[in-house]
């Protein structure tokens, strides 16, 4: 696809002349000020700031190809100050990605391709979905990664295979979060040479000049991480060019361009200010910058004949080197058959259905008591077996989280830095881990998972959020997921956290109660390419639940089952999850014993289990008995299921340092302590 | 308070001679892996590896009074690497704080003053909670800030007032975190020469070595954010003590002092390894240990009476430091008293009750539309001048949030670096914000709030919890609070937020609907010193509620009243929060038009609301009519008050990037749509 063409030319529009760079940089800025002022919101001074840096990247260095956005080995673009919209619509709109002028009119409009943040999956050409600040950052370095292993397994010095680079614009916010600094850090370490971060150091922020907060050696800092770092003036566009081939000429390490800039450039009132972070520039401050740019006062959205002709020519260009990429995969699929179809499969990701992935990994079971994060990392071994795609790591807690593949290297084990391995060390940085596994995620070859403790999800919320909205797969791993930690004590056990990750839209969420469970959560999640899954396991040992000969495994899937059903008509369900279902089975014998007849549902997802049809979730939970949910963590979420008068056995406050069973014991939450509190309830009702 | 004196001499007790520092320095490391023997769980290779650092920190450098560990000059010790317990506790017994050996016996377990990680509260002498990596080293520069702000008002160079430090030890995982790495950027920012914090640079993680991840340069990167950096060997005492005299010596700029060690220092299998750090020595290697050590195999929790005695000279020390500047505010109470009656009050904080200071921030107040957050930024002006210990900011959003003090500079302000505002320039480091916020409060002199978009909340989630589990009386303030926010979109919309913060345990949230709602939510949050508040306010405008001209402002303070009864016998209650009352106000006027009378109920705080007595809760919630409930976020948490049966009109999945009321409307939230859902709901059932 090329750009629209346009019948005008700049002069036909009555546009001052110019060089035609100039012209295209001036006509990315007032069309990134016609859209802000059009949505009467948004943010107009980065686009005029970085837009000399944005054409430089665009059209002299970034091999894309706009009528193929999905090109395997297209180079990155991640657009880190995510409240700079426009700049990157703007360009994709003039690069002739599928995105119409009419499209940048609706900016920030209810259903148009250009919300008010960049929002992967809703735009041709958005990479990931960015606003937060210091996620971008992240998920590129997790898209550098990304890149680098698949070189490593599949390329040869004749036949690279893949060698795109991340290219993205940051900004002072991105650099001042924490979030950030873990990525650049391991970035470092990982000498990741595929990434060239722009940073747009326009010495403002939100609240005034950022020496007001800011005044750190930002350079003196990334060459501390590992980074090269180059300076330019971000508005020389020579200067930056000459940068930006710096930086892609060292190839060992990850490159930060300083790019002094001066923000809301050309607005006489407002460059240079705060003021034109945030806001619409207005029709006056309009006119007076159209003067400055010697652009037409009555005209709005205007791109001039000569601007899309340059930006085709780029096109084109990129277009060429798709295809010239094409042919060397073509000839990787005749010289090396084997690698090709290897190869494939890492993008295609050609899974068997969830239930039969889980007969796969049941294959044999015997049921055994134990952790359920032992489970997992039993279940590990075999789905990495299956699924040659699958990578991830843990946040320096690979042996609590039994996050380990067995018979792969770390990446960066042995000799120099190799990344022919599946196993990732992320270090003591959860927010930047979760952030990168959404990078690799976007990448688009490997199937990512992370791990830490349940309770650290707290470190890493806005990446599983990010994730969801994004529509990734990543599989988030949490172990030690509740006061069965033991004597950590309460800044290491989880209470809120369960429903906090149920209650994150289009997170699916599995609490296995034992190793059966936990297969079908891994099934579950690597069969899921467009949501991310969280599984949490217990750090103590769990029997395995009893349950028929003839018990289906499908049923493992739906949510929520009867794992032992009452002795005749129910007297009450008890709903538990995880470690819970162990107790409620305990308590039904109790309860059994005073005459109580107790059906027991096992629930590992709640999110599942919504998803089934009437038929499924009345037969598991007819009307009729009292509801009861016994679960370690806060109630809150599940008095939609035992309804106001309902009994949740849960916690609401803090937990305690003591060992596992006393701290179960503490609370309440024992086999005979549920049967007593079951019977009084019902005695009570 | 002297230690208790123990009546066997280290020879007695069969251990081998050595010297006095060293025999002090081998008890701590000998109580520590008894320690975690006794409860075969924790971590004895860090406070092996740090004994040295700490003993000269805490017998050369420390001023403290074991006796009164409240005393507000005290220097403050923040154990950052907090899973390091059983040193923080080995040195507070042997300091004389009120901390008995059969408490360190009682490591661990249920009940103990040892909890696995230091707990603020738990134990005499633990300033902050840790564990969770990152947070001591972000509390210490709140701590640090708050002796400079305090200096400042009431200081002078005769009589300083307050010159305590700030020392920490931290370590590789807490200098991972983004959290420490935003703290130590403001730090550098605002030259706190009061920190200095020894770094335990032990080269080892969990996983194994730290340059599997860990191979930035720290100590270039600490010299970018502006600290000195010192580096010495760790292990030797006299390097430590001029390392710190040294780190003392500039008061321009916080130090961090690389102390090279090693981890599990004497046990001869596991020192200088990975395996020491997260289990029990074990019988076999705590013997092994011993012989290396010179200490006799057969006793355990051995405390020579040299050791006592050492330490107990130390504390007389800090009980004439403590008496001389009681000496000086003695002076200062004579030579200045109303200068000491403010510096009297900054520390008691003597608040009037709730009611009270409700009825004077809503003196002669006019109900007026607008967004809450603009009525929040009124209230906090009258706050502000009723309580002048108030001091807080934002994260880079200080004009969105309304969260400037009028009035009062911000710290930086003005030639030099000054102190002596209220308002801080947090930049945009939300997580180092909230943790910064809770050392104010753990400092003591201080009220501290902070500021930024609720969506913005994940980015924070770890110091909102520590606040809690701290009893700190942390403000914090989240504007921007729901789809209102509008066109920056869905990364910028919160939903799982609400009940994520009211799923926090010890949290208080209040949602106020209007100006008068919001006055009340600071009342409360001002006068809640002994747990953290969190205020949810609005980007949009909101109508003041119509009252009652009889209404009694204290039942604001009830968390839920009626604001608009129905006329005549209710056949729905529509609960509502923040910007939802205004709607659900709407919906009633729609109904009784479809002859359907409705009761409004207003719900700013759920939790205040479930403090409330019976007859409270059911005057305003009776049993009868249907219940609705009407809040732009996510449903869950509120089954509790609807029933399975009930209806929640809310959102399940993330917003849009649209103008406000299209946003509102997009998602059936407006008068007229909840007008035909309830009807239709009613209908129904």
């Amino acid at each position: 696809m090329t750009s629209p063409a346009s019948t005008l030319s700049a002069d036909e529009m009555g546009i001052r002349p110019r060089d035609l760079d100039q012209l295209c940089v001036d006509t990315i800025r007032m069309l990134a000020v016609d859209m802000v002022n059009a949505a009467n919101s948004g943010h107009p001074g980065m686009p005029m700031g970085t837009a000399d840096m944005a054409y430089v990247l665009w059209t002299r260095f970034l091999r894309h190809d706009p009528a193929a956005p999905s090109w395997r080995d297209r180079d990155r673009f991640v657009l880190s100050a995510g409240h700079g919209s426009a700049l990157l619509y703007a360009l994709l709109h003039l690069s002739g990605y599928d995105l119409s002028l009419d499209e940048l009119r609706a900016f920030r409009k209810l259903g148009s391709r250009t919300p008010g943040h960049p929002e992967r999956g809703i735009t041709p050409g958005v990479e990931v979905t960015t606003g937060p600040l210091g996620q971008g950052f992240a998920n590129g370095i997790g898209i550098a990664l990304g890149q680098r292993m698949l070189a490593e397994r599949f390329g040869t010095p004749e036949l690279p295979v893949t060698t795109h680079r991340t290219f993205a614009i940051v900004s002072d916010g991105d650099l001042q979060e924490g979030v950030a600094a873990e990525a650049a850090s391991l970035a470092g370490h990982l000498g990741l040479g595929n990434v060239v971060y722009l940073y747009d150091a326009n010495s403002i922020t939100i609240d005034g000049a950022t020496d007001l907060s800011f005044t750190e050696d930002v350079g003196a800092r990334f060459a501390a991480y590992g980074w090269q770092v180059l300076e330019c003036d971000g508005h020389d566009r020579d200067a930056l060019a000459a940068a930006i081939e710096g930086a892609l000429a060292d190839t060992g390490r990850p490159s930060l361009v300083v790019c002094r800039t001066i923000i809301g450039k050309g607005s006489p009132n407002r460059g240079g200010k705060s003021s034109s972070h945030g806001a619409a520039l207005g029709a006056e401050e309009t006119a007076l910058t159209k003067d400055v740019y010697g652009w037409p006062h009555e005209s709005t959205f205007l791109v001039p004949s000569e601007v899309y002709a340059r930006f085709d020519e780029r096109a084109v260009e990129g277009a060429a080197a798709h295809a010239a990429w094409d042919t060397d995969i073509a000839r990787l699929a005749t010289e090396r058959p084997e690698v090709h179809a290897a190869w494939e499969s890492h993008w295609t990701t050609e899974l068997p259905s969830t239930e039969d992935l889980l007969a796969q990994l049941v294959d044999g079971w015997e049921p055994a008591k134990a952790a359920s994060r032992k489970h997992s990392g039993a279940v590990l071994q075999k789905v990495a077996e299956l699924v040659p795609n699958l990578v991830g790591g843990s946040a320096d807690l690979a042996g609590s989280n039994c996050s380990t593949i067995k018979g792969s290297d770390f990446l960066g084990d042995g000799e120099g830095l190799s990344f022919s391995g599946s196993n990732i060390h992320f270090g003591v940085r959860e927010h930047a881990m979760g952030s990168i596994v959404n990078g690799l995620a976007a990448h688009g070859a490997f199937i990512p998972f992370c791990a830490t403790f349940l309770a650290f999800f707290d470190y890493m919320r806005p990446p599983v959020r990010l994730a969801s909205l994004s529509h990734h797969g990543s599989i988030f791993v949490y172990t030690h997921d509740s006061i069965g930690c033991g004597e950590d004590g309460p800044t290491h056990q989880p209470i809120e956290h369960l429903w906090g990750l149920r209650m994150t839209p289009g997170v699916t969420m599995h609490r296995p109660a034992d190793g059966l469970e936990t297969a079908a959560a891994w099934a579950d999640a690597i069969t899921r390419r467009d949501g991310p899954t969280a599984l949490i396991l217990t750090r103590q040992g769990l029997p395995a639940l009893p349950r028929a000969a003839d018990f289906d495994n499908a049923d493992l899937l739906r949510g929520g089952y009867v794992v032992v059903d009452a002795a005749g008509d129910a007297d009450v369900i008890l709903i538990a999850t995880g470690s819970e279902v162990s107790v409620a089975l305990d308590a039904r014998d109790g309860l059994a014993a005073l005459g109580i007849a107790a059906r027991v549902v096992s629930m590992p997802s709640v999110e599942l289990f919504d998803r089934q049809d009437d038929a499924w979730t009345t037969s598991v939970l007819p009307e009729g008995p009292a509801r009861v949910v016994i679960e370690a963590g806060r109630p809150d979420g599940w008095y939609r299921f035992v309804g106001r008068d309902g009994l949740v056995i849960g916690l609401t406050d803090f937990g305690v340092s003591a060992p596992s069973p006393a701290a179960f014991e503490h609370f309440g939450i024992t086999g005979p302590q549920v049967t007593d509190r079951v019977a009084e309830f019902l005695a009570a009702n």
